[in-house]
């Protein structure tokens, strides 16, 4: 093992940290230097809403590896400092901590500077560049211990987006005991993740604990006494304004990547505006990787290129930007699948596959089951919807939903048929786990290829 | 459509049932006609422990299709009918109901006579040719309804054979108050189902609540005023025996395939001793298929010929025999995965993939995880482990097994793995569903193919 070799990394998020952790895992004795802009070192920033209802006891149990196990892996950890610049040239990264200045050279420089919240247009939500009392986003432990400080039984809680972080706030505010109203610009919640009769199903079931206004743009707020007292809603279709009093705005509107130091460094960015990484984390520039929130990679089956915002893929993409930069060699499947999943209100859901894919030129025909977990002769089966998308022409298994009973592990089986180009004749055939109180002799998962199967097969005759 | 298609099935358990169903979904105009020697039309056998322990309210509950379910879907069920003979050459089936003789026409055949248990050679188990009062095998209805009426609480109940049925019946009689004891003559009970260290892993979490002998035999019972009174058991290794009171016996051991009428039209019997299908479920016969418990079809990974035992494959056998009988078809893969779970105290145990490929000239590697179902910082994570079998050259995935949370749906994304023929190296980096209340960033899935894939990698060194 080259002993010279010198690896740095910045950002001690999920990507950085993990990064860090298996270059470490490659080579034992290379030196190791994370840089961290905040106070906490790296975190579940996905556990946020669990630890605001309580669920996970307190902000700090959100903290995955302690400074005190960097220093234990031999890894320089070194919080509070702020990364500057970078020279590519000489393989140098400056930092500062407070007001020292610190030189570190890289013989492999690894980029995880995250995202930032981003802020939609309404109006009246800052003062002097700050956010008026009450008004929070979602990304940082500082974040959810505010919005927890907001948290009181009988007040009203307003959240704008209804994506997967923007809902999972909504059940947490809700188990708070707050009165919660959900505003969204799309015509569905977690637009991003379900189709619309999905979606729909699930709107149905969570409506019954919070109030949803989609097809809606949150457009002013007012404030008594610099704290927040109402946010403003219009309706998209008719123009209709109406005020909602508030006593807490939740902004989970996605996000915008922090590329600067990567653009200075050179690293190409792509037109999605994140930066470019291929399949081995790397950068447009030598010996410097990207990982997480500030990158773009290629979807699996269309091969355009996505931000990346789900954590699963930030560790996976961290995993071989760790392996690599010490010198190992770790490639990614050739795509992001997207597999990701939630649980609102009990009701587990997940997906795979770019909704995005089914927009492109390809015919895509879908077939959804709707049933039981169980056979129907067993009490106690719960429902599951099971919606799965092919490719038309080929067959190709190309993107799938579920909605209810152990949704995230029956994705999991669509993710690996995805991964393996399967067709949905194979898939349909599969020999799925039997017995009468785990599963029925067809699972969901084979009922709704045959269902799409037989589509195919009427549409062809 | 051809309206002289004369389908005709022999038996109405699940296999010929099913098979009846999608020969008319296939052909919505021929003739179906199914002989069914028992009393039930198409029920669970899968769920008979169940209707013992009360989970399933009554043994009729079991019934998944009922004779008015047949009628309207103009399929003639005859109910306690025998066939005695099939006429190959005329295509005629000869049946009996009562003293009425019945002869049938057919233009395909489809044999689902199944199987009946295998009782093991203990002393003054019967008593001319019948049970002794309190022996019982598992089989039909009218086994559990026997079953049930000797359940007691506080009584003793013994279970030879520490298979799937065997242990599902054990919770049953336990459920029910008994004390249950199992005698297993292997030295690991699910020994066709899970390796010695997995089974280890249940047999400490359910000998809480029964008591177990492995690596005993039962060697003969002995009788009071006509019932049961006491099993001796005895130790494989030391020869020492013991007799075990109680007040009911069950016999779990596995089956004989019922193949005389099979064997009589001339299908070929395969070396195991059942009939031989293919991938279309016929058999060597024209115009005759066969389903279900009396058959053998091949292994996926080994290719050899394996009896079907598990009502997962029957099914997918029967729709094939049926589709096919009616003028469609239908091709199984190229081999059973042997797909198969339980849940025992509600420990979920599942598995695929044959244990016998392990001893098969195949260098196999074989990784285990261990772990939780949730990320570490979350609360109220299960315990999962995995374990995943590879061939060590190829690096193909040959089975998997798993105990704990999810255990089912988690082996069915192996099931899908080995369908598609899937390397370790692909499935280790599969992207699965994570959110902190669903499921780890990586999943106990891919890490188990991790703990595999760095062995194969420090072997190779």
């Amino acid at each position: 093992m080259n002993q010279d070799k010198n690896i740095v990394v910045i950002g001690c998020g999920a990507g950085g940290g993990t990064a860090a952790q298996f270059a470490r895992k490659t080579d034992r004795k290379a030196k190791i230097t994370v840089f961290e802009k905040g106070k906490y070192p790296q975190y579940s920033k996905c556990g946020l809403p669990y630890a605001v209802s309580g669920r996970i006891p307190e902000f700090k149990d959100l903290i995955e590896f302690s400074e005190e196990w960097f220093k234990k892996a031999n890894i320089d950890l070194l919080m509070e400092t702020t990364v500057e610049q970078i020279d590519v040239k000489k393989q140098v990264v400056i930092a500062k901590k407070g007001k020292e200045i610190i030189e570190k050279p890289y013989s492999s420089l690894i980029i995880a500077t995250g995202a930032k919240p981003s802020i939609p247009p309404i109006e009246n939500l800052c003062v002097n560049g700050v956010l008026v009392d009450g008004v929070n986003v979602v990304r940082t432990i500082e974040d959810g211990k505010k919005i927890h400080s907001f948290v009181k039984k009988g007040k009203n809680a307003t959240i704008i987006g209804a994506g997967l972080i923007g809902l999972e706030m909504a059940d947490s505010l809700h188990k708070k005991g707050m009165d919660v109203t959900v505003i969204e610009a799309l015509p569905n919640i977690l637009a991003n993740t379900l189709d619309e009769d999905m979606s729909n199903q699930v709107h149905e079931e969570i409506s019954k604990n919070i109030s949803f206004f989609t097809n809606h743009l949150a457009t002013k707020i007012e404030s008594k006494n610099g704290k927040i007292h109402s946010v403003s809603k219009k309706n998209n279709e008719t123009g209709e304004e109406e005020d909602i009093e508030t006593d807490l705005l939740v902004i989970s509107t996605g996000c915008k990547p922090k590329i600067s130091l990567a653009k200075s460094a050179g690293c190409k960015i792509g037109k999605t505006g994140y930066i470019t990484v291929n399949e081995r984390s790397e950068t447009s520039v030598e010996t410097v990787y990207a990982v997480g929130d500030c990158t773009e990679y290629k979807d699996f089956i269309t091969k355009k290129s996505l931000p990346i915002g789900l954590g699963s893929i930030v560790v996976r993409q961290a995993i071989a930007a760790g392996v690599n930069s010490a010198g190992g060699n770790y490639k990614l499947p050739d795509g992001v699948l997207q597999t990701c999943t939630t649980a609102l209100f009990d009701l587990e859901i997940a997906a795979v596959g770019s909704t995005v894919s089914r927009e492109d030129n390809v015919s895509v025909v879908s077939g959804k089951f709707n049933g039981s977990s169980l056979p129907e002769y067993f009490p106690g089966g719960k429902p599951i919807t099971v919606k799965v998308f092919v490719d038309e022409e080929t067959g190709r298994i190309l993107a799938a939903q579920a909605v209810g009973d152990n949704a995230a592990q029956r994705i999991n089986t669509f993710a690996c048929a995805i991964l393996s180009g399967m067709n949905i004749e194979t898939l349909r055939k599969l020999e799925t786990a039997y017995a009468p109180p785990v599963a029925p002799t067809l699972d969901a998962v084979t009922l709704a290829c045959d269902i799409v199967s037989m589509k195919m097969d009427r549409r062809r005759r």
